[in-house]
């Protein structure tokens, strides 16, 4: 067996048009819209699905409950190569729609980051940190990590 | 600025230790554990990291609560190379203390998967697809895309 990786990250959406318009508007990459009822997004490394929140419910068992409430428990990082580049995403997602949590700033970990929700509250950070840097097929590793 | 990827994945854990012993049972992958209260686990493409939810939710915004409830609305998915694998990585989590939320089964897409819940209730879907490969570094691919 391989390395395990996570392929896709999929995020379950009130209103799944809307939904891909904003991910398409805050990412700059089109999203595959050729499968009925569902997006993916071909990111390297992981993809994003959405897909109807009830129906990725109903998905797993009928047991799951298809409402949310509270903090869904997950963020989703987007680390980038200058805090220039988190001012920019933020913006875009904010243009887009999102709603901005945290404005980017100075963290205690001595990176720069702030954070987005996205129009169903699921929240990214967009982060830079002096202790990462990027291999070159663009995987985020810690300097001197080879 | 580069093609955007989801670099980090982080699930807000109630039990840190725990959830990192889980996580290096069902990954097989020793987890990163040099940075005080949070664990890394440096995968290909998208790392997961397991840092304690009241933290989290914090480190976004105070407005955040630190309680879950219901369905977190997010689905992570391991996408493997043959029904087996999908079977043995799903016995591997109940193992570890996954409880199986789907047996591994034939989908309605076409596919084979079952889905497993981790210690915090976070679900993952493992499955194999006849429409799915893998590039040579082990990215997620539709058959026919180069």
């Amino acid at each position: 067996m391989k390395i395990p990786r996570v392929t896709v990250v999929t995020l379950g959406v009130a209103d799944f048009r809307k939904a891909t318009k904003f991910y398409e508007a805050v990412l700059g990459t089109p999203p595959n819209t050729s499968y009925d009822g569902v997006t993916f997004i071909e990111l390297p490394g992981t993809w994003i699905s959405l897909f109807p929140l009830e129906n990725l419910a109903k998905d797993i068992s009928s047991e799951v409950p298809v409402t949310r409430s509270g903090f869904s428990g997950i963020t989703l990082a987007h680390n980038v190569r200058s805090k220039d580049d988190v001012i920019a995403i933020i913006k875009r997602a904010k243009s887009a729609g999102a709603r901005v949590m945290k404005e980017p700033q100075e963290t205690f970990w001595g990176g720069f980051s702030g954070y987005f929700a996205d129009l169903d509250g699921y929240c990214w950070e967009v982060a830079w940190g002096p202790m990462f840097e990027f291999s070159e097929n663009g995987e985020l590793r810690f300097k001197g990590n080879a």
